[in-house]
């Protein structure tokens, strides 16, 4: 296609997408400014106060932060969220004997509910703006880095002072608009938290990495849990004298569900997006970090793949981290194909054109923000000179699971050794267990041939960097001779010598010292010790980036507002938002178009007997004698199992309850269309979709395949 | 998915599926039939006369065979057909300077088309039933191989006399039962054929590989060409003094085309289907043959593309080939997928039980038919155990270019020497220069390394064959030594030493005797010389083979249409059939339908610049100035590309037109979807559709982008 053919397609398109960007329901909104919404008039039709008021009836009280999201269904703490969000505690529970992974888990009764190790709940209690008293540190020159740590400071000492006025409960700075807007949020935090029903993976986790970001969808993507707290009602560790949770609302089950064109609306944690963020940094993100994580985890993904073959017991070793990497990895590949289609980067440099015109138009607003746009464009520039160097130092830290122990028990003992509200947020005392946690579930499925061989390709990366980007511990192992020899040799030493990855090694290796961890002679501690004044570097190097970038990036916020003459929403950050919408379908492409609800009858035409798509022989059965109980589609003769919907979510959303008219419980999200992946940098009318299963599916899973009929009774289903 | 739930779900699908299968407008009518149809009350506007009556008149005389399809469209001899029937011409009319293929060919006004080599036309005049002329020959007693061969025999006399008779006419018997009945069909056959206007390959193979067998669709897949006669009007081989042959009928091009639901039928020369077989052939078909085809294309595509690897040239080379083994290999794999996913094989059989029931329900019929179906299975059971062999043996002679010289070569030298009825049908007179030129052209692709390794890669699977079934030619290769260093020597030896890959020396060889040939002491005529008496042999076990099978499958239609108390339609064969149904859209799966019109929006949204999606840029101009002219579509604003209908096509329907109630011309076909391979076995109201390129985007694309007006004038098409 010649540039100019290029052009002109991409200048319809992209008015077309402008109309719809500014235009449609787009947003994930701050429960805060609910109440500006309108919702009545959009189709709700309970009170936006029922949805939140200060008071304790609140429908945000039925929503928890699980990791993802996930909700209050019963006032004995039962939470519904997805399959593949409890799916690392199901994973950690099972053994050879008990693959819950496999056969799911169910427990007949609340005596048998297992801990879902290593998953905590959060309920957000109440909130507050406190961006005065945060940049209020801010002084007269002060250098970026100072900004940046004395903000970081001052959002600790809130956080500390409050918890300590509020006993159990969790508090959290969270930044709305960095470098300009701060909201303190304060949480329940429940810690004893188990598995009630979880369907096998053939149903909740069906059609697989496959169709994972795909429409149309039929994974049974849900799970029960429930919530624990001590007799008084205070949130504990697990025990077994301890009592369900009491939430303060839940919601109600609606065992009708919703159909196309009917309104829905979302509170969930959704995590990350970057809709505020400039065209510099969105082309960065499309040409250089992207790409190069895509193949990175794909090298990684085509590794734990051969490794795997032949020997099923090492092939679950990798099948968790080959799911996330993979995740992630088709997520920006959906991202790329969706920036390139829209044009996504052109559309803001057109925006940023017109608002420069407008700062142009105007002296005085020349003189405030003339060179604002350039300068934020030259930060992103020293990112890109500097991107293959700061990912791989990244990587080397963290790919392999023995420089990932090496490097954090090196750091632990040097944050552990400052005062507390100085260290770095993972080695705090209230973050640092998990910490440690998250090591130990992953040293279970540790396996040395991949680990070796990771380390090995990260290295070899780490030597093609320019000469003045060299990693001093990456040429201490090359020394002088030829890199590919002496890497090898070195893991094959490293490898034989370490103690790290006995677990017992490594439950100690965190009480001690510096010195005495360096006294341990181990080969990575030795190179966590190495790596540790490079990472150092780079992280000063980061805040001083940050301190800048924030002060413009608030610059940029007011005269956009300015020149647009409208509020913004701030970009997701895994505080409670509200989204809403409508069961809607699409047109993925010229002449096909996706109906909104899948059915059963999908389920069966995908399955082939083999993984992932290996359906259970009872739901042939139940599907043959079209045993649907009261759960089959009005219009159909067959079971709805997916919904899709045009709200606006990101990652975090997963769990989120997806909610009718009257705020009753229609579906579980989980996951958005391949066109939606997009959403983190544009929300789009004709294609950012997100994915849920149809609570009727949920219900008829539950009761006809798991024979669970207990929980419906507990969620006041009507027989 | 366990067995029982498998079959369980078939049993629902399979007999939705029957009722399909028997009850919808399946059926690829022989023209005989055609007033059978009640095709007024289907919605054709015209009288039934009109498409075929003994006068003159009849838009059958309209149709022409080029290899597949095409259609007069003005009353000089104007054929459209589709892109890719013309593909081989234009590829062969291209040089470096002209290259007809990329940029497409424009004849200005007559002088300037060029002649279409290899391309031939045939009409076909009239037809009649010969069938017991043609069984008349079989006399009791008679064994298999004789049975066949007299057959053989006697159509190859009536064909003889016919042509002796029908001076510059061709005449052909065609099987249409097999062992049944027989028709002798008489042909008009034009042998100056020219490029008149062909798209460039960005819009008349747009989508390439990748959307071939697919909907949505979005390829304007046709050409002009222009048949030429004698001054006096007889066929006649290329010349300047020719003058263009006016055919007794053309079709009335309606530039309006047609929309969703509208009534189509279409003529043409479907090639093969399989409907009638037992279910052991189609079993044979579905685990043997087509998964041993998808192998060996595969194999050889991947070699092409690699060889091609950073060498336009020898890329080029390789272009036409990998085109054809991709096309057939895709097909075989959507049939594949969809025999499986229909349960066809089962379905058959449930079919065969029902009818051996019938058949042990009366004495009489038990005597006759009683282990009727079980002798066909136990012919299939033979093929299966020699399938390997069999199909080794057929690429050993055919899949390296330079056996296949040498064979055919070799084998003409012996049939040459016979009477030329008692011929194998490519060496008698009226066939042989055809065989000739096939491999003429071949030889302009000649790549030494691809067709080395292409022999290797055979002789290698040949030594894996069972002992018992080892081929003597190969064994003499290996002697005593081990394969593997033998059959490189004997390679590398053979490649070196031959002269067959030299035009002057191939046109020679075909005058020669055997003995001279021998004397050439070529390698490759020598291995051919090898092969020879094992093929021989094969010949010889087909005929026996198909002389009992077409017995037996003789009866089998016998009963079965006392069975089911109705005529059946004979499978596809190459000649002249009628279709008809609507423009209609599918569901293909669960939650996604298929629209069946496409636009020109979905050329823009396919486009990325690079081959097979390389749109040109005047394209986007004309886009962008949004100039349809007079074709764009009511209903949308955009300009209708290509269309869907539910008719009955298998290959050999490419180039078909298209026609509407009125019998005008709205489309030209050329492909089918992906769920329609299984055409061949079994035709589905859900899934069979078939594709062609919409009038309205051929009339635009001729007259916009190529700017040849005066073609649409020819046409009639008003202004």
């Amino acid at each position: 296609m010649k540039k100019r053919g290029l052009i002109a397609f991409f200048l319809v398109t992209f008015f077309a997408l402008l109309t719809q960007i500014y235009f449609a329901d787009e947003g994930m909104w701050p429960i805060s400014e609910i109440h500006k919404l309108n919702l009545n008039a959009k189709g709700l039709e309970i009170s936006p106060d029922e949805i939140f008021s200060p008071s304790d009836l609140s429908l945000i009280y039925a929503v928890v932060q699980v990791g993802a999201t996930g909700s209050f269904v019963s006032p004995d703490g039962l939470i519904i969220t997805n399959h593949h969000v409890a799916y690392r505690p199901v994973q950690a529970a099972s053994t050879k004997e008990h693959d819950y992974v496999k056969h799911g888990f169910l427990a007949k009764d609340r005596s048998e509910e297992i801990p879902a190790r290593g998953m905590t709940a959060r309920i957000t209690e109440s909130f507050r703006d406190v961006s005065g008293e945060v940049l209020s540190v801010l002084k007269e020159g002060m250098d970026r880095v100072e900004r940046t740590k004395a903000i970081e400071k001052r959002k600790k000492e809130i956080v500390a002072r409050t918890e300590k006025t509020n006993p159990g409960k969790r508090a959290e700075v969270s930044e709305m608009f960095s470098g300009k807007s701060y909201v303190l949020f304060l949480y329940t935090h429940l810690k004893d938290i188990r598995l009630v029903y979880v369907p096998p993976r053939s149903i909740g986790e069906f059609g697989g990495d496959v169709d994972n970001w795909m429409w149309p969808r039929h994974t049974g993507d849900f799970s029960f849990l429930r919530a624990y707290v001590a007799p008084d009602g205070s949130p504990a560790d697990h025990s077994l004298k301890n009592v369900p949770f009491r939430p303060k609302r839940f919601f109600q089950v609606n065992a009708n569900g919703v159909n196309e064109g009917d309104f829905v609306f979302m509170l969930g944690y959704p995590g990350r997006t970057y809709r505020h963020q400039t065209s510099h940094f969105w082309a960065y993100d499309e040409e250089v970090r992207m790409p190069y994580v895509v193949d990175w985890y794909g090298w990684q993904i085509a590794l734990m793949e051969k490794m795997g073959e032949g020997d099923r017991e090492i092939a679950l070793k990798h099948l968790s981290r080959i799911k996330g990497l993979s995740n992630t990895m088709k997520n920006y590949q959906g991202k790329l194909k969706g920036m390139k289609r829209l044009g996504l980067v052109k559309t803001k440099k057109e925006q940023e054109k017109a608002l420069q015109e407008y700062i142009l138009a105007d002296k005085d607003r020349t003189e405030r923000y003339g060179d604002l746009i350039k300068k934020m464009g030259d930060i992103v520039e020293d990112m890109r000179e500097r991107a293959e160097y700061e990912l791989i130092l990244n990587y080397l830290g963290r790919s392999a699971l023995l420089t990932s122990l090496g490097c954090t028990a090196y750091e632990a003992s040097i944050e552990r050794a400052k005062p507390d509200l100085e260290r770095e947020s993972a080695y705090m005392d209230r973050n640092f267990s998990r910490t440690k946690q998250r090591l130990f579930l992953s040293l279970r499925n540790y396996y040395e041939p991949t680990d070796k061989a990771i380390l090995k390709e990260m290295l070899q990366r780490a030597t093609h960097l320019p000469e003045e980007l060299q990693i001093p511990a990456v040429t201490a192992i090359i020394k002088d001779k030829g890199p590919k020899e002496t890497i090898e040799t070195f893991i094959e030493d490293a490898y034989s010598r370490t103690k790290l990855n006995d677990e017992a090694v490594l439950k100690n290796v965190f009480t001690k010292s510096t010195e005495e961890l360096m006294n341990m002679k181990d080969p990575f501690i030795q190179l966590a010790a190495d790596l540790y004044p490079t990472n150092l570097l780079k992280k000063e190097a980061d805040k001083a980036r940050k301190g800048l970038y924030d002060q413009l990036y608030a610059q940029l916020l007011d005269v956009k507002q300015e020149f647009l003459k409208t509020d913004f929403i701030p970009d997701a950050n895994r505080t409670l938002r509200l989204t809403f919408g409508r069961i809607r379908g699409y047109r993925p492409m010229d002449a096909v178009y996706y109906k909104p609800v899948t059915t059963l009858d999908g389920v069966l035409e995908k399955s082939t007997g083999e993984e992932p798509f290996d359906t259970p022989e009872k739901i042939f059965a139940l599907y043959k004698a079209k045993d649907f109980g009261r759960f089959a589609h009005p219009d159909s003769k067959s079971l709805p199992v997916c919904i899709l919907y045009d709200m606006d979510t990101t990652g975090g959303n997963s769990g989120s309850p997806v909610l009718d008219a009257c705020g009753q419980l229609v579906g579980v999200n989980f996951d958005r269309a391949w066109e939606a992946t997009i959403n983190d940098y544009a929300w789009s009318a004709s294609y950012s979709r997100s994915i849920g299963v149809d609570i009727r599916y949920v219900l008829w899973v539950t009761q006809k395949y798991g024979g669970v009929d207990y929980l419906l009774k507990e969620m006041g289903i009507p027989e």
